[in-house]
Formats: C-alpha cells, structure tokens, sequence
C-alpha cells in the first residue's frame, strides 16, 4: 500500500471565510523547496536544509518583491507528518485575498491544488492511518454532539480497525487450517476437527454480526434518532417543535438534502442528536389519492425509532384510548403527548396522567417539555456515558460485515455438509475480503475515490 | 506603555464554520499551563519547563478520561510571540463541538475567552507593534482587493508610524527651543530664530498636510472608488451594473448597512475595488416633492467620484450635447455611456465615438465594457503599480493629522504675531499630541478600546 506521491499539494486546511488567522496545508516532496520560494524567514541563513521538523517559523510571504503577509510556517519532514509526507503549514492572515495569493504563488513554484479529502488519502496510501480510521477524520470533523463525536473519535483511534484485524487473524488462521488440507487433496486427510472449526466460525460470524448490529445505533447517533411527530391537524406538532427548539438553539439545523415532503430538523438533547420528522395532515380519508398521501406519512413512521403522536387533551377519554390505538398501530415505541393540558380541568389532567405512555404537555407555555425530553433520551436507548463499546457508524463497514457474515454462513453451511476445502476456503477468502475492505487491506483505488471525495478540502 | 496582564485569554483565530483544522489561540500567564492541564502530548516526560519555544507537538486533549481530539500544540515563549506573553496555538479538528469543547476545558483551567481583538490589543500594550500597525492588522484581514491589500501591508510594516515618528521628532526638537526660551523667560531673550522657525513649521505642517490629502485617495482604495450610475429610466443602468458584475463575479457583494435609498455594488476591477451606486429615476420634474427626492440623487452625484451618465444612444446627436450639459452640471469627472450603440446607424456611432468623454457601449451585448472599465482605472487615480508612498486609509488618522495641521497653523499664527514662547509651546503640544494619537504614543484607554472592539475575535 505504501505509495509515493511525486506531486506536491496545496489547499486551505480552515474554513474559507474571513478570520484572524488561516492555514495552508503543503504536502510532498516539493512542499518544503516550494514554500521557501516565496517565504523569506526572518531567521537569516535559513534553508531547506537547515530547517527543524515541527518547527514554526516567523517571516514574510513575497510575490517578487511586492509583500503578501507577515506569517508563521511549520515544517513537517516526513514521516512525521499528519501524510507521512514532507509538509508545510503557512499560517496567515485569514484575508481571502491573502490566501488566494499564497495559493497561487505555490501553484507557480511547484504544488498543485489539493482535491477534496486528499491529504487524509495520502495519509492512508503512505500507512499513517487504515481506511476505517481516515473515515473517522471526516466523521469527527462533522461531529455535532456529544455521541457523535464519542464514536468518531474512538474510531480514529483505531479500536474499531483492531478488532476487525483481530477477526481477520482468526479467519486467516482458520484459513490455514483448510489450506493445508487443501496441499494434501489427494490423500482425503482431514487436518482440521469439523466441530472445532464450526464452533470457531460461528464465534467469528457472533462478533460480526454483533458489530453489524450495532449499525442500527451507531447510525442513530450518527444521522439522528428519526422521532417521527404525528397527530391531526392542529394537534399543536409545530408548536411542540418550537418549543423543543427554542430550548436547545445551540446546534439547530435543517439536513441539507434530506428535507423531502416533510420538516426535518435536527437538535442535540443531552449529547444525542434527535431527527425530528413533522408528517403533516395525518387524518383518516375515503379519497384514493389522499389515502396513497397519507400511507406515506405512515410508512415514514414505521422507519422513525421513536413515535410522538400528539392530541388535544381538551378532548374526552374516549379519545384518549382511541388516539392509543392508533399509535400502537405502528409498532414502534410511542409516546402519546396530550397537548394544551394546562388549560384541562383538574380531574382531566389527573386521568391523562394515569394514563400509560402518555405525557401531558403545553407545547405553547414550555409545559411537561422536560419530562418530554428525558422519555426521548431513556426511549433512544442511547446514554451519554455509555462504555466504550464498538459501535458501527458507516453505511460502508456495515455492508462489508453483513457481506462478511453471509460468507461465513456459507462457510458453515459447508463444513456441515462436508463439503471439501476448495470450496470452504472460495468463501473464506470471501469473509476475509469483506473485513479487510473496512480498513482498507484490500481496496481497489476506485472505491478508495468514493470515500476521500467527501472530505472537506484541506484534509 | 508595557502593560503585563495577569489573566489568560483563549479564543478561535480561525473562521467558524467546518473545515480540516481549526486554530485555538492562548495568551496569558497561564498559557502554557492552562494548555497542559488538558493536553497529553505523545512525548513522554515533556513539561512546561522542558517545551521548546515555537516547536508543535503532537498528543490529545482529553477531559478526564474522555478523548476529545488529537491535536498540534505549538508553543511561544514570551515576549517572542504575537502578543509579547506566552501564547500556545491548539491546532485541532475543525468540528464545532470540538471546538467548544477546548474552549470550555480552558475556561475550566484559568483562561477567560478573549473580547475581539483581544490579542492584537496585548501585542499593542505590550510594545510589539503601535497603534497603527495594530488597525492595519484588521485592514489586512479585511482586504478584498490587490490595492486594500498593499496600502494595509505597507501600514503593517510600520512604513507610515515611522513618518508619523519621523514629524513628532521635528516638532519635539522645536519645541525644545521654546521650551529653553520659556525657561529663560524674564530674560526675553530668542534663542531661536523666528523665520527659521516659521519655515520649520511650515515644512512640518506640508508634510502632516500632504498625508491628509491622501486620505481621499486612501478612502477610496479601502472603501472602493465610488461610482455613480444616473441617468433617465430605461437607460440601461442596472443592465450595466449586470454585466460589469457578470465579468468580475470573483469579489462581489453589497455593502452591509450602506445600502439605503439605492444599490450599492462593490466589485474589484484589476486589483482596484470601485463602488458602484445606482441612483434610480433622475428626471427633471416640476412637483416640489419630488424634487427632493431628485436633489437628494444630485447630493449623491457629487459626493462620487466618477459619473457614469447613461443615455439612449439611438436618440439624435442634440440629446447628446443635452446629456453632456447635465452631466458636466454635476462638476466630477464623467464618463457618457452611450448605450445600444451597437444597434445604431454607422454615422450616429461615428459621431458618438468623435464626442468629448462618450463611450458607446451595449450593456445587454457586452460591448465597450472593457473600455469603460479601463476608463474607470484611468479616471480612478489608483494605478496598481504605483510606488511606496504613503496613504493614510483611517479616518481616525485623517483626523488626527487635520487636529495636527490646524495647531501648527497657529503655532505659525503665534510666530507671525510675536506670541511668546508659553502659548506657543501650547499649541506646539497639542500638535505633539494629535500625531501621537496615531501611533498610540499618547493614547487614553478608551480610545483603544473604541479601535479594538471592531477586530476578529481570536485576534
């Protein structure tokens, strides 16, 4: 995998807009010779060879004669760098004129523009880091909560990478086994006991599937818990919505791409980022085309984890129990919110309470909000101080362990059919495969493209 | 004015929004120790006292026992840094929850998050630059165009402090005579020459005069050259504006705040910024209301630079002569833009091309942007190239130096009339003090205060 670049590339490493300072990221062999072509240090005899890795220097940016910026650079000699490669980082004013400049003297004297995510790729083709943990980069740098940033940074650390390589060790031994019956075809010698291997298979199939499993949370803190919020019209949903938000402004957003027919928004309650989904106009309809309309919205929230399904609570008990109906129809954990609860009469009030899986609330005047939140928390099944278990966050690694798993049925399947080693290793070598393309043991450049292209540029 | 804090400053230096890196600055005495009371660096056994000043290091910021990223430390000793104290650099991932979270575990550790322009303020107080060079530090930052940039570096580098130093030394040489004369006051003797004083004064105040001058000049490089857009309706002015914008799309906006009864375009043209105000619907009128409105267009002509005067050219050659009487009216330089030149008669366009100050143009076509813009450059003033003169940008300097440039008026006034030295050397100290408020050689706490709120925050 260790590749050696021969060109050399240049991007903004911080966000592009103005600020105190900004950092220009050089990397290759040319880094070094073609930042001191335009960086007059104010250290005199300075040169490319004089230079400490790690070090910063403070000097003057100059287009011939005429002065760019005052700045600060440090040099990075490979392989101690972030690439493994020679790097400079310029730090600058963080005028966009100033950074255009550099870049475009450095575009004169040797380095091209960097293309997204193409630093952490080189990172990973000179062996700084596998795939699994150059993803993590991407992730923690998205991270907005406290859960997020958690698994992200575990993964960068590699914890994730070394069980998958402690499974494929298991696997490659395993392999071996078979292998050596397979040199020794002819003679129908069985080297390896078929109960002992069956139960090491399965054990290795458990840990996969385990991690596979675990995709369902890992995407949750990751995406958001999908909380879909249900009810009729005027039941309060928008309302309830504001409430929740004007709480937790700090990090609010739509999801760029996902707001489809219905309102996303995500919020971060306690370290865990919820995804909540208004399904407008949910009412009952003999027209055919609103039915076709309405068994969407029902489809979005047999996907969503977390039901809110909200009613008037001015309305009598009848409803109440009919409103349950409808929500456990979903088959999926509920809660049933029963709005605008302060202005109920007090015996009301008292049966609602009484009520299972049902909250009183004011979406208007903040009432029951809290207790609303602590039930979202306790449904996620996701505890901010939750151990340091493995947990999968990447579309890719689950497809690969759920790839891997059916190679390993098969593997077993196999061996209770005493079918010869030739074929057992075929799917073996499949498993392996699976597993390796998570750290990326194994990984044509076509699918290395794909993951690096959504990096931010500069990284 | 060496100033020595004892509070600990931290902020972001860099922009706040997603990227690769993200910078977190800290100054103060408990710089250094406030950074290793969270960061675990790689290096086993390094200390406070065995960092190397200027070195990154590499490790983790942890809470507790939680990781919250992997980061580069860089570490200045002072008084060698920015801002003369000791100052670490946290070099971190750009997500905002990272982000926040070093800067929440600093508060925890003895920092206080900095006001804007914090840093540069302590650089001041603390000797590292004068008062001048730390506004052009936000100059620099704010520069758009290869002009801004120039004059804002050239500021930086203490080219116009040392001018500004320069007169204070004359003027404090002079007034040490009649200081000398004061003391010998009951004696009345001159120990200085009047007639060489009046010419040392009056050389003196062209000096502070001439960088007065240039404030025009510097105004309108820092804020672009405004341009005024008139003419009737229908003219084709904000066609115009379409299609200078459209070439120049790189640096476009509109001015926050400016934009009141009309459109104001700031775009850069070879390295110059030019803001162009379209007044809309000037028409001759006889209702007394309107006319208000009109002479409230005409103030803003004159306020311009350059008018740009926009007429039909398809009218005959009497309006053009019409179109030359009103715009000349305005008495600043112009420019008639004949526009739909290209669908007029031969002959129409041979005499629109012979006649005074006219460019035909089609701004629906493109046609004679680029002379106009040449045009522009010329009439501007601001050639990209010119030397190393000096330019005064601030207004505040602009003020100073006409506080200047009036006392030595009537420090001459004194020497005319035979003033004795006691009044004279009144006068001469109030010129002392305007030009020291420049550099900050004379500077109460409130006016930094008033210079500095207007920086980045982590600057």
């Amino acid at each position: 995998m260790q590749t050696t670049h021969t060109d050399t590339i240049a991007a903004p490493a911080t966000a592009q807009s103005i600020a105190a300072i900004a950092l220009i990221r050089v990397s290759g062999p040319a880094a070094i010779s073609s930042v001191f072509n335009i960086f007059k240090p104010l250290k005199k005899g300075l040169t490319t060879h004089t230079i400490e890795s790690h070090k910063a220097y403070f000097g003057n940016i100059n287009d011939s004669d005429k002065p760019i910026d005052e700045v600060l650079v440090t040099f990075f000699k490979g392989p101690n760098s972030f690439t493994g490669e020679d790097t400079a980082e310029i730090s600058c004013h963080g005028s966009l004129f100033i950074q255009n400049e550099v870049l475009r003297l450095l575009m004169n004297h040797g380095a091209r523009l960097a293309q997204p995510g193409e630093f952490t790729m080189r990172a990973f083709m000179n062996g700084r880091m596998d795939l699994s943990q150059a993803e993590a980069v991407a992730d923690v740098i998205a991270s907005t909560s406290a859960a997020q940033h958690r698994l992200a940074i575990q993964q960068l650390k590699g914890g994730f990478s070394k069980e998958i390589a402690r499974l494929r060790q298991e696997l490659i031994d395993f392999a071996a086994l078979i292998e050596l019956e397979l040199d020794f075809g002819e003679e129908d010698v069985e080297f390896a006991d078929r109960t002992r291997l069956t139960n090491l298979v399965t054990d290795i199939k458990q840990a996969v599937d385990s991690l596979a499993q675990s995709f369902a949370y890992g995407n949750a803190i990751k995406n958001g818990v999908p909380v879909v919020i249900a009810g009729k019209p005027n039941a309060g949903k928008s309302t309830l919505l504001n409430a929740l938000l004007n709480e937790e402004r700090a990090i609010v957003s739509d999801i760029a791409g996902t707001t489809r027919d219905t309102i996303e928004e995500v919020m971060v309650i306690d370290g865990i980022s919820f995804r909540f989904v208004d399904t407008a106009g949910l009412r009952h309809t003999t027209d055919t085309i609103e039915m076709i309309g309405v068994e969407r919205s029902y489809q979005k929230i047999k996907n969503a984890a977390i039901l809110l399904y909200m009613f008037d609570a001015g309305s009598d008990a009848t409803t109440l129990a009919e409103e349950q109906a409808i929500a456990q129809g979903f088959g999926i954990p509920y809660v049933l919110l029963a709005n605008k609860s302060d202005v109920v009469a007090p015996e009301v009030l008292q049966h609602i309470e009484q009520h299972n899986n049902t909250i009183p609330i004011s979406a208007k005047n903040n009432y029951g909000i809290k207790v609303l939140k602590e039930r979202l928390i306790q449904l996620s099944g996701i505890a901010e101080n939750t151990g340091s278990e493995l947990v999968v966050t990447n579309l890719r690694h689950y497809e690969a362990l759920k790839n891997a798993s059916a190679a390993l049925d098969k593997v077993n399947t196999g061996i209770a059919n005493r079918t010869s080693g030739d074929f057992l290793a075929i799917d073996l070598r499949q498993a392996l495969y699976h597993l390796g393309e998570i750290t990326g043991a194994i990984s044509p450049e076509d699918i290395l493209g794909s993951i690096f292209s959504r990096f931010c540029i500069g990284k």
